[in-house]
């Protein structure tokens, strides 16, 4: 199985290719890196396929750190465990897993609580290393330590996990699929489902069809929304948004006279039960929660607005709009180890489509090619194939 | 029954005295008026007695229009019906009723919902007229037309409300307490019991402890929440916050250091279950959102801010904290005459502390000691009792 791979043996460092980011913005340059074997309850895992996601594309372009060290981006993937560290059993060699950027340690309030998914052992953040101690498990042949990203750091061909971030899945499932669930299309299927708990019936507005809007759509119809209004600045959304259940759209900014919301209002006599923020936009979130029914409409925003950055809401307003809310989510609201399985089946039930998402392939040689196709807007997941 | 009060003719006009707000901030002036007989759908009332809210203080010192037209304040109220107009089957002479300033037609979208207690039909405004169509029933012996006030106005020996606004309540309650449950009182345990469904074992913090903090209070305690923390700037609140449930207090200038969410946070561990804000300060409810949990924690904005104010929270956090929302409430949730009787029969059966609200009495010809006395921050609940 291990081919022309570089020999990996278990409890040894290991010497593969990786995708460096050095520079914010700048190609990646492929590097060969040492991977330390996993530590006390880490999994070292050989990765499959990896999907570039809008975030990684953010981080790319994000000058995170005075001194920039350089790191390894990339945090949707589908792997194979190569080794395991001490205390792992939950895992074995060979295993197929599905790694995700947030923990589910199982023994916090949090992931006690059928109310959470924000495990509080191992918070999510954006650390330059491991969870448990916060150090690397990477370094070049010279020495120096690269940095993870979101405790996963795909774009490697080897990388090291914390077991509470992986989810043993059915190999069956082809791994360009499963790499999809490790975060994105999760986050949109389960904010519609989970964190939202759309119902049959259900006016939903979604702004911005990237694939996690998509997957809000996607989730939405899954659910039985009747009325799925789509919104973005491209036209062409429309008929990709269809494919999904986008039943309306807006082109944002196709009116001059009205605002979104104020369409969205008219469309739905009174505004939506459910409206999304899929893009990270202060404005939007603002338009998404004007869209949104007084009483119950619920705004959920799943967009990653930069750090600083702030939303205003009229006070008055609130109170009278009674029980309309304002909430946001991560990874949808799911629990990584409990519902992405029940995403899996429900792909191989042929209930969700995942197909869809897959708009491009590139070998690991060119994943370069792949954040142009997502700088350029013409992708929405490519999948970046190790080389094999 | 009627005494020395004017002679009442159903269907003719009737003479009566009111207090007439005539400039914002002055004393009300005691003043005969004429009140129509009711039309279709409406009940012409006689109060037995009223209870100053706070908004009536709001709207009472607001310069609401350039014109400024006289007009009656107060909508806490218990009464007696005194006539019907046509098409009124649900209540008849001599009924005692709670009006409230939220209509509940049971037609609409919004009343057959459990989720919502904004009638569609007849929503809430702060209109000068009746809600059907919006005109007067008052005016003076001059013939000028006194406005209404929250579709209720019941700083005048009879006033005229809508059906819709109506509960006909038993009329063993005592009617200082039935008037409590008219808006302030039932708002505040309506908060905490309807609107955020606090639960059993929950943590709760309670910004502001007048009379909707204390009811917030005293709903969440009636709900099982085992702490709760009052927030107010006055210290003597925490020894009335103990009557009603309040297990600790935050005074809230004390700290120089830390804020008061800081505190909570440390004091819960994490944030609390629910927050509630019931000043009407848009940095209070900043703080509010601030010192609830990730994952679940539920603001609720209890307290109206002025016209325009705005409240702001950072994008990303909002995100980061997963399903922590934010929402407001009117009336507690509750639907006026779904949820009042019940509030009536859980104070008949002992479980709901409504007497300490009530700390001043005065005769209506005293009506504005009542507004010294909630200026002066003196009084929960002041009832003023119509001449007998």
């Amino acid at each position: 199985m291990e081919g022309n791979l570089p020999t990996a043996a278990e409890g040894q460092p290991l010497r593969c290719k990786a995708a460096i980011c050095r520079k914010p913005g700048s190609p990646l340059s492929i590097e060969e890196i040492i991977v330390a074997p996993p530590l006390p309850r880490e999994v070292r895992i050989r990765v499959i396929c990896t999907t570039l996601c809008h975030t990684d594309l953010t981080y790319w372009n994000l000058q995170v750190s005075p001194e920039n060290s350089p790191r390894i981006l990339g945090h949707e993937a589908v792997g194979v465990v190569e080794s395991v560290g001490e205390g792992v059993t939950e895992v074995k060699k060979g295993d197929v897993v599905v790694p995700v950027f947030l923990s589910e340690c199982g023994e916090c309030i949090d992931c006690k609580s059928s109310k959470s998914n924000l495990c509080s052992k191992f918070p999510f953040e954006f650390s330059p290393g491991m969870p448990r101690d916060g150090t690397s498990r990477f370094k070049n042949l010279k020495g120096e330590i690269i940095d993870h990203f979101m405790f996963v750091s795909s774009f490697t061909e080897y990388t090291v996990v914390d077991i509470t971030q992986l989810t043993k899945i059915d190999p069956a499932i082809p791994p360009s699929i499963a790499s999809l669930l490790s975060c994105g299309v999760s986050t949109g299927v389960g904010a519609a489902w989970k964190a939202a708990g759309v119902e049959p019936g259900s006016t939903v507005a979604v702004f911005g069809l990237g694939t996690i809007g998509l997957a809000v759509v996607e989730g939405a119809r899954l659910c039985g929304a009747t009325k799925i209004i789509g919104v973005d600045i491209n036209p062409a959304k429309h008929e990709i948004g269809k494919k999904f259940g986008v039943t309306d759209f807006i082109l944002s900014e196709e009116s001059e006279d009205k605002s979104v919301s104020q369409i969205i209002i008219e469309m739905t006599d009174g505004g939506t039960d459910y409206s999304f923020e899929c893009v990270g936009k202060a404005s939007l979130m603002e338009e998404a929660y004007a869209s949104c029914r007084k009483a119950w409409g619920k705004t959920m925003v799943v967009g990653l607005e930069k750090p600083g950055s702030k939303l205003s809401l009229g006070c008055p307003e609130l109170l009278l709009n009674g029980g309309k809310s304002l909430e946001g989510c991560v990874f949808g609201g799911l629990k990584p180890k409990s519902h992405v399985p029940i995403l899996i089946k429900r792909y191989m039930d042929k209930e969700l489509n995942l197909e869809d998402f897959v708009t491009h392939e590139v070998q690991f040689q060119d994943i370069n090619k792949a954040f142009d196709l997502l700088t350029e807007r013409k992708s929405l997941r490519c999948v970046i194939w190790m080389d094999k």
